[in-house]
């Protein structure tokens, strides 16, 4: 399966698609926009729309399918998927590093993408802030020495010889190069999972912390940790934490900020500042996470005026009872 | 750049994503659905929607670059574009095989994506009739003996040391199990053009052939070969050549058919037929490229009449007056 993210076990594919899921390995396989091939799709007047096919190519006409890819179920109910499926690697490795920077962080993603190529299948990090709350709430055990920074590099290959070769020429050069600090490597399964969990339950650990205040930023990758620093200038002890993580190989931010309890204020320190900030770097302020009921009147931080306007006449044209996950994904037309 | 394909030389960017060109290396980088990252378009209304971004994720709600590309021109004027570009390989090697029968084409393409894997960017075949048009018509030199196929594999990579390994590995094996008669090699620029010019010349020789009759069509890969034959018998000595080449990666066949001069008696032997059997097994009769003015009456044979509805919609939503690529790629709204 192309697609890989921490939800795994509770998700569905339609979810998925509807939401235009991105996750763990995008970097490798790309976005559910090119790896499925076919939908089926239920109307808002109860027809069914079969785009069902497993081609991996198809040009006769335009491309319906994609409309309902990531519209959150505000077009139409996903009832069947076609995905293309890479086969199943032979060789999976996984690297945890410590890093004393973020910059260092980016050096060792471009010499990364230099000496591991083509089996490179996930480059996610986080914060040591991220790390001290899976350590406190769900006792894991940071496995290397405490840095301001981890990475976790993920390779897939057809053959482990020079899968395993690839990675220790890059652990050398990056250990000699001094923006690694300390780094550690697994092949068993039993490790490899243990790792990812480091990774894939900061959200659950979180949860534990306080009050969440969310956000899924894309943003130009030399850019995506200068919004967790100035957050955290910016809310100084108004927060609990804040801390950064995310898919830094797509340029992809999760920035969360805890609190004790609910507080309006520290929510007005956070909005629309967070949404400026990121419209002022052109960045997306929901890279994965779609606009849903509460983001949905944030949209023209991202989009101009006009594709707002063509996206409510699809709505209209497809949905004209607005009967599909209403108040969801784009706001109220303005007539 | 992720797209290659045999018209590089003249095609436009604009064009590409317009028609959602294929070509030879979706096998390895996919569509132009997952790597175009934004577009500028201008509408028929004469404004220009911006959804101009590099940014590899953004679920700010519809994506409306997907109508744009492939509509061939009849929804905007696509007028900037943002790619998604993979590294440069390091590393590029080529093989060229001679295959006793198609299913040894087949076979051979299964065992190279399990012994290639991450590292196979092409994999392309032509049957000896394109090869003996090449010869005859542009005095290429096949470089391996005569053989019913010819398949052309193509690695990219990081490591070289590697890469061959893998490379000569997969031929030994191939070669022992009789997969393959012969083979040759090319890891210098020189031959790999020689090597390529065999494939990608095959349109041209089919010019210096006569009147020719093109279609590109999508099918389940084990059929992909089905209809040239069937197409040979059927039309028996009708046509002058009858061939068949493609992406054999992506189940996309090119079959062509010359004669010495135009006949209408032939064409009426070809069509509906080739769509009628395409449809059967649920192919696509424009793998990629599109509709245009001739096939638009043939979209019912890969899409069902909800789905052309719909397109119609968009395209009246869009361009009411019918201004943008008029006549084209849908059938007239039957009102």
């Amino acid at each position: 399966m192309p697609l890989d993210l921490g939800a795994k076990g509770s998700c569905h594919i339609g979810g998925n698609v509807a939401t235009n899921a991105g996750g763990l390995r995008l970097l490798r396989y790309g976005s559910l926009r090119g790896t499925v091939l076919g939908l089926e799709v239920v109307l808002a007047d109860g027809t069914i729309l079969n785009c069902l096919t497993s081609l991996r190519k198809d040009n006769t006409g335009y491309d319906l399918k994609q409309l309902f890819i990531g519209s959150e179920g505000t077009l139409g109910i996903i009832t069947a998927v076609s995905v293309l499926c890479p086969r199943k690697p032979k060789s999976v490795n996984l690297a945890f590093l410590g890093c004393s920077g973020f910059s260092q962080v980016l050096k060792t993603f471009t010499t990364c993408k230099g000496m591991l190529g083509e089996i490179l299948s996930a480059y996610e990090f986080m914060d040591n802030e991220c790390m001290q709350l899976v350590e406190r709430h769900l006792n894991l055990t940071n496995p290397v020495a405490e840095s301001p920074f981890y990475v976790l590099i993920e390779t897939s290959g057809s053959n482990s010889a020079h899968d395993e070769e690839k990675l220790s020429h890059f652990l050398e050069h990056v250990m000699a190069s001094n923006l690694v600090i300390e780094g550690t490597l697994a092949s068993e399964d039993k490790k490899i999972k243990a790792l990812w969990a480091l990774r894939e339950r900061i959200t659950e650990a979180l949860t534990c912390d306080g009050c969440v205040y969310k956000y899924d930023i894309c943003l130009p990758v030399e850019r995506i940790y200068d919004l967790v620093t100035e957050m955290r200038t910016r809310l100084g002890k108004g927060a609990k934490n804040v801390v950064g993580y995310g898919h830094l190989g797509d340029g992809n931010l999760h920035l969360n900020i805890t609190t004790e309890s609910y507080s309006q204020s520290l929510l007005d320190a956070i909005e629309p500042y967070v949404y400026e900030w990121t419209s002022k770097y052109r960045g997306s302020i929901s890279a994965e996470h779609g606009l849903g009921f509460k983001k949905k009147h944030y949209i023209h931080y991202s989009k101009p005026e006009k594709a707002v306007f063509l996206m409510q006449q699809f709505k209209s044209m497809l949905d004209p009872k607005g009967i599909l996950n209403p108040y969801k994904t784009l706001p109220a037309k303005v007539i």
